[in-house]
């Protein structure tokens, strides 16, 4: 099992861009880079996407634009197709994770486009994103189960990331963005992904809609998985997936890893904090757990 | 890693005996009916404790004579003493949990005993209930950290769970009360359990305390543990224990187990719906996941 790895936020995107309540472009930069201050390396500050559908990421380009960027700390951005991928770089990214469905039903929810369509955009945001010389993190969502059409066919996730691992991708991220993966289809799946990346590397998203989050990444952990999206305080869904809930907690994430030997050099408790402070923003509880605890015993 | 394995509910016991308003012995029972009609072939129906401090299990009697046993499914119900052995036995039941702590101040709390004198009462309890032709389940509380303590030697631990087998528990289980434990402290602990055990099952009783509840069971299963304590509704903590929470819910875990291929004959659906009418009955909702989920698929 790997002894270092990267942990990616995603509250600033997969968090917001649930709430109902428009966040304040500040806050949003408040909390990105509260975060980079607590140690995150890797953070997806904001999606390209149609504001019309996602209102909450109507602030894109602001956002990008006002952040302080520190330098090694790699800011993404979630695109969805090749205009995103423009916006992206205009917006001064250098790093966009471009991603795709793995099931038909959920890919034309989220982004209105049938799975051949979507395919083929995947391949153009490629090539935009190539051409502008930004880093691509290649992604596939509903991996492991979608709730329209039930369980995705693993024979088809392993085409579709072998597809991306041949257009040339950075990186490559399966999403569990239903919760329905387990540890057992996991492992499978992502066993034969880090193989076929052969030393690139190779990402979880996972939320823990069924429970299952955190040991999903241990069983991803097991099988070489290196990089892995969570949320400060677990935020977190998706607009277009019925019952979807939170990523996993990135200060729960933390302290497990610690816990476990393996470092991240990241703070859990100033990420628990913020965590608290957006508890009271949002008037409601987050579902991390760590940060309910008075003392934290690595 | 296994293919099936034995889920003991702890719900009426281990759930129960922190809620501060008092559950009405027959709403007690239905739960426990309910749940054996569930699958649960092993049930923690009580603890034969001092009402003095756990007010909650004050029918302990009460409930063994009222339940309508099942041929075939085990009712058990823990002990810290002797006298709770006597008990157990006088109430008619033929299994008990005889249970200390591997930490000297949450000993004290929990039994009024020091860790030396709480070994002593083990070995009287095994013998006590030896005699009534009891079956016993040996297990050590706080294994995996304290509250009070913090991280407890696992050399400690080791040595308490060998003395546990040396006096001939039929079975053994650990408790990570705290929910501090990790998946790599629970795999080289439990691995060595399991090697000593020698064919007998080996137990974990798990808190979802910091998030981690479900990993560790994972991790268990990945070294032969094939005992798993669960609450319906993931219900539970410790009076004596600061900030404790519930137990992985046994809806939750049966599911991730069917995911993975691992038969329990448990139906969650009925367990999810238990729990939800004891939301309503509490007053409150309850940290399981999938019960708020409309169609789970296995």
């Amino acid at each position: 099992m790997t002894q270092s790895l990267v942990i990616e936020e995603q509250g600033p995107r997969d968090g917001f861009q649930v709430e109902t309540r428009f966040i304040p472009t500040e806050l949003k930069i408040r909390a990105i880079e509260k975060l980079v201050s607590a140690g995150l390396k890797r953070i997806q500050v904001t999606s390209f996407v149609n504001p019309k559908y996602v209102p909450q990421m109507a602030d894109a380009e602001e956002v990008c634009a006002k952040i302080n960027k520190i330098e090694g700390v790699i800011y993404s951005g979630l695109v969805l197709n090749a205009k995103g991928v423009e916006r992206a770089f205009k917006a001064g990214l250098s790093h966009v994770s471009a991603s795709i469905s793995a099931s038909d039903t959920h890919s034309r929810k989220n982004a209105n486009k049938s799975l051949v369509d979507a395919q083929n955009e995947f391949a153009e945001m490629v090539r935009v994103a190539k051409e502008a010389n930004l880093t691509v993190r290649g992604g596939l969502q509903c991996a492991f189960g979608c709730r329209y059409e039930g369980r995705v066919s693993e024979q088809v996730v392993l085409d579709l990331a072998q597809r991306h691992l041949d257009l040339g991708v950075d990186e490559i991220a399966l999403a569990d963005s239903t919760g329905m993966g387990n540890p057992a289809a996991i492992q499978r799946v992502m066993r034969q992904v880090v193989a076929w990346a052969n030393g690139k590397t190779v990402g979880l998203h996972l939320h823990d809609t069924e429970g299952k989050g955190m040991a999903n990444m241990l069983a991803g952990l097991q099988v070489g998985v290196t990089l892995f999206d969570t949320a400060f305080g677990g935020l977190g869904g998706c607009p277009f997936i019925k019952g979807a809930t939170g990523n996993i907690a990135t200060e729960d994430a933390v302290v497990m890893l610690a816990q476990m030997g393996i470092q991240t050099n990241i703070d859990f408790a100033a990420v628990a904090q913020l965590s608290k402070e957006f508890e009271v923003f949002l008037g409601k509880k987050l579902p991390g757990k760590i940060k309910q605890i008075e003392q934290i015993v690595i």
